[in-house]
Order: C-alpha cells, then structure tokens, then sequence
C-alpha cells in the first residue's frame, strides 16, 4: 500500500523571508507593524493571497523569527492564513511546538488584522505571550471578511493563559488596506465563496 | 538573498493513509467514529503523536477524503492537531479552499475529541458541513489538555454559517481512550509546557 498524496508542502513565498529576514531587528510596535502591512500590501501587489500580514518577533531583542502572508486562494488550503504561517515557520525555526521556554526569550506575533478564531486558537498554543493587532474585526468584516467566533471572552481566556493583546496600532492605515484590497476587486473568500475556477 | 528555511513540510505518517484510504466508504456515524478513535489509539501505540484522530467524509457516499493524526509534539510545530491535517489534506485533495461547491457533494469532520479553539474556527473556514465529536471538551481538560477559548455561543455561530454540530457518538470508549493514554504516562503538552528535550 502507498501512501500517496500523504505530503503536504507549505512554501513561503521568496519574497516575504527576503522582506522580513530572520534575525533583523525592529525597534518598536510602529516598526513591527509597520512591517506586517508592507507584508500585506505586498501581497496583494503581487497576487499571492489576501490582504494580510504577520511576523513573530523575540521580545527584547526586536528580532524577527519568522513571517507570513495570507496564501488561502493561491494554495487551496483554509489554514494558511498569514498568522498560522509565521507561527508554524517561527516553530520550526526555534524547533518546538511552543514558543514559551524557561530561560529563553518570550515572543510577540504582530498582525495586520485583528485574528480570526483560528488564528486566536493558534495564538494561544503558540506560546507567543504578546498579541498585537492593527487591523480590528470589524474593519475586516466591514469588507466582508468572516471572522469566526471570537469573544470579549476569548480575550480574558488568552489573557488569563499568559497572552497580553495590544490593539489599536497603526489600525488607520491597516483598515485603509484592507478598504483598497476591496474596491480593488480582491476575492473575498469565505467558506461558502464559489472557488476561483481559473487563473489559479 | 536566498529564502532559506522557507519551506515547511506535513508528513502524514503511512499508516494513517494506510487505515484510512481515501475513497473508502464507511456505513454510518458509528463506523466512521471508530476509524478516529482508532486512529488515536494507533497514534499512541506507535509513539507518533497526543491521542487524538480526525478524518473528513464525503456525506452521502460515506467516503474518505482525508485523516489526521496529532502530531505537534513530534514534528514540533502546534497547529498539527489531527482536526487541522485532516482539512488540509482534505482541501489538497479536492484541490479548494473550501469544501463546499456548488453540485459537489457536501463534506463532514469526524473528530475522536471535541475540537479546541484553533480546529473550531478551521472547521468554519473548511467548507464541511457536520461535525461530529467523540470525547468532550471536559473529558480532555479532565485528563489535563487545554482546549483553548470556546463556549457554547462558538458552535450557535458556526450552526448560522452552516455547519451543523452532532454529539456524543462512541463518547465513552473516545474518553477512556483519553484517560489511558494519561495513566500511561503520555505526555500532556500545552503552550507552558516544557518541551521535552530527548527522544524527539
């Protein structure tokens, strides 16, 4: 018996490990999000995926651990979303299932956009201590976006297992994207969206 | 510049694709659940991951499309719970980001365990419609795994966007699975977990 079709390849885009090189240091919030919306517009001027971007940092020294970017559409796979990619790249980086060692630094992810449910799990398993968010909910719901079920209580369950939440920065400019992507005839791709039949 | 570590490979493990050949058609709830808790059990025996099995069916034909193991101690990486490689390996076979289509037949996710926070919110994104759940979320927490941020409100909302949520098939034998997998000594790995640093 073969196990055919039992592999399955996750590739980060050249670009965005070019874009965001592990080990380069940001100097603060601004900065870092900063980054993860040039990430996000990249993105789009590319046609690589949606208009999202992400990156875990090591807290203290700014450093970058890994990046992502939204990549649903163009891979045909719901998981990738630009948070779960720089979580599973920044894993496999540091070389465990947690991000959180005793004697080693904490880490922070840094999103465009505020989570999705999914995203918020990973986020927690992660062992990422710090969330930072530019982007809310509802400016991504504004341009039709699900975003699953997310709570006031989600948030007080995080915190109380150790992930602080930050919102709130550079979120202007993180809407506008998400706005252009919108009126610039991006797919907005839900679960029940027809799947692209071609170009893809 | 190269893009190095840039890529990030998902090895199901052949004995998973073994026991659970896509096209194979299960008769009823019954049968498809004893395949995930079978499959958790496996995934104990052979050392490869926690104790948990999922696996996507065609409803109607009863067909596999796709199974899962948990796998994030082992290949270090904590998005790997079963539910997760079930839908991905699911999507990359029906080649979408969805598996809802339009004149296609419509999809379900058996899980051994409730899902946590993270494969909720995926289960939403994946296009199946029906979940169906094995142990309970307390019967997890009861042998020391978290589930992660979600309450009843979590599973009204994926109920508005389509997905219809079944319990309680095989609970007690998905339970006791669980709870012998704690007493022999499995490790019981969360987000302030030290990550074992032998054998792996």
């Amino acid at each position: 018996m073969t196990a055919e079709g039992a592999r399955l390849v996750i590739d980060l885009p050249a670009w965005v490990a070019e874009a965001a090189v592990p080990g380069r240091a940001f100097r603060d919030d601004q900065d870092k999000m900063a980054l993860v919306i040039r990430l996000a517009e990249e993105n789009i001027a590319r046609g690589d995926g949606g208009p999202f971007g992400a990156a875990v940092f090591e807290i203290g020294s700014g450093k970058v651990v890994a990046a992502g970017v939204n990549r649903v559409v163009e891979a045909a796979n719901c998981v990738l979303h630009a948070e779960m990619i720089a979580l599973m790249f920044a894993q496999q980086r540091v070389g465990s299932f947690t991000l959180r060692s005793p004697g080693r630094p904490e880490h922070e992810l840094f999103t465009s956009c505020e989570p999705c449910a999914m995203c918020l799990g990973a986020t927690l398993w992660s062992g990422v201590t710090r969330l930072v968010i530019g982007a809310e909910r509802e400016d991504a719901m504004a341009v039709g976006f699900e975003e699953g079920p997310v709570f006031a209580e989600s948030y007080a369950y995080i915190a109380a297992h150790g992930v602080q939440t930050v919102r709130g920065i550079r979120r202007a400019e993180a809407a506008r994207l998400l706005r252009g992507y919108r009126d610039s005839g991006g797919p907005i791709y839900n679960p029940d969206s027809t799947p692209p039949t071609t170009g893809l």
